[in-house]
């Protein structure tokens, strides 16, 4: 039975939010309810349109016969920086500072808005990147690494810290923690990853950068290529760190222990990407 | 400016989908979109039927003044039996097994597309349990956790078997691993999970139940109420489980590690819950 355009538009919208960056070939549509490819073309008009007002993504084109329509998570520049100044404002209350200067962050990597809005502020950033894995290590990297990985629509992998049997084969390397100056040591799952991967690296909080230095070192062991650091916040840190190149949406820029105050700003993500924040509108 | 019927349907198909379980008054609809409250109703009720036909969900609409819409995700009983047999498929390849009768997971447990469904399946089981927070141990188990939260909407908190400065506070119990024997420990901090919350469990696996069972003592330490544990897998375990009611989605029912075969079917999770996979049609 052919389907209303209507519900055609409501359906649609659906499947192709749940797909991101795959690309749909138009005789999909075309079969599933029943209409002219034709139909389904404005269909797919109108779509994009509304997609680029409400700044929910663009919806590429791809002509010829092995075409079709694929979808890009975006964040808005507006959006972007609203989220990144109520993220400030979160991160500078008095009651996150911990003993020795770190942030209690688990209620906000808990809470699912919050990670949608992570996930799609960071695909946003890669999203002509070609990424094929997001790398992160656990515990608490974990949520962001699952939240781009929905928006790019690609897998995740996890590194660990501590040796677990239901891991089977690992690769391993040693690493210097930055801020203790400590040997450590960090193992992945050797079928994890394939050689040639172009990998992202995220976690939730940097110091001295000695962890994403470790998930480096991982990453040329694997064979595989990094293609870019992204944090959620980066901490205060005296002296050299590890990392040169990287993102952050947030920096604690203030930590007073003695006072028991801290303050946090926006990172270094609005200044490096916004042209990425545009959505190409009609 | 007004704004079409058919870039209202969009809109508000993505607006829905990304807030599961929120009541959205027909108000805040009727001014986005700057359209009479009549049309609002019209468009909802053609989400409403298209929603049910393609079992992505059900649209509750709630009377009066304080009234609205709700959207509540479900998994139709086909699309849940066939993700339950591809998964069954998946967990019997014979290079899961690893030594100690274990299976490998970690490959499914970072599939963006695994994820949605594990998460949009296990939140279609407790639709009606007013979760306020769902809870796991670290590290498996969070995906898992995750993906359930973002379509019930309520935040996870993640248990950990190692003390870390980041978390504050905690509360620990002692537990009993049930596959070792071992006494073990576990943590939460201790401003994760509000007094009186109702909190589901979910893991990735489980053989003894010695991990769920120490969860459900943090749950008794912090005064909250559990309201159900689900797997997303389950081992063959010789002797009295720790846990006698809970859900898993597949049961691996024979594992030969001489042979190294072993054999996934179809856990609980189906028989459990056929009522709540149907989805009330228009």
């Amino acid at each position: 039975m052919k389907v209303r355009r209507s519900d055609r538009l409501i359906d649609m919208t659906r499947y192709l939010l749940e797909r991101p960056h795959t690309l749909i070939p138009l005789t999909f549509f075309s079969k599933r309810y029943e209409s002219a490819k034709s139909s389904i073309s404005e269909d797919l008009a109108i779509v994009r349109r509304t997609f680029a007002q409400r700044q929910t993504g663009i919806l590429e084109t791809v002509p010829g016969a092995a075409g079709g329509v694929r979808y890009i998570p975006i964040m808005g520049e507006d959006e972007a920086e609203n989220f990144i100044a109520a993220m400030s404002k979160r991160l500078s209350e008095t009651d996150r500072l911990l003993p020795g200067g770190y942030v209690y962050l688990s209620d906000l990597l808990g809470t699912p808005s919050v990670l949608r809005q992570i996930g799609r502020l960071i695909a946003t950033q890669y999203r002509e990147a070609h990424v094929d894995a997001v790398m992160t290590v656990a515990t608490k990297g974990i949520p962001i690494a699952q939240s781009v990985s929905q928006y790019l629509n690609v897998p995740f992998v996890i590194v660990r810290r501590d040796s677990k049997i239901t891991e089977g084969s690992t690769v391993s390397v040693n690493y210097v923690s930055g801020s203790s100056a400590r040997i450590e040591k960090m193992e992945l799952s050797k079928r994890s990853l394939p050689a040639n991967s172009r990998v992202l690296i995220v976690d939730d909080f940097m110091k001295g950068g000695g962890t994403v230095n470790g998930m480096k070192a991982l990453i040329d062991e694997f064979n595989a290529k990094m293609v870019g650091i992204t944090v959620f916040a980066e901490g205060k840190f005296d002296g050299d760190r590890m990392v040169s190149e990287y993102t952050s949406l947030i920096r604690v820029d203030k930590v007073d222990t003695k006072a028991n105050t801290l303050h946090a700003t926006a990172g270094n993500f609005l200044d490096q990407n916004r042209q990425l924040l545009e959505v190409a509108g009609q």
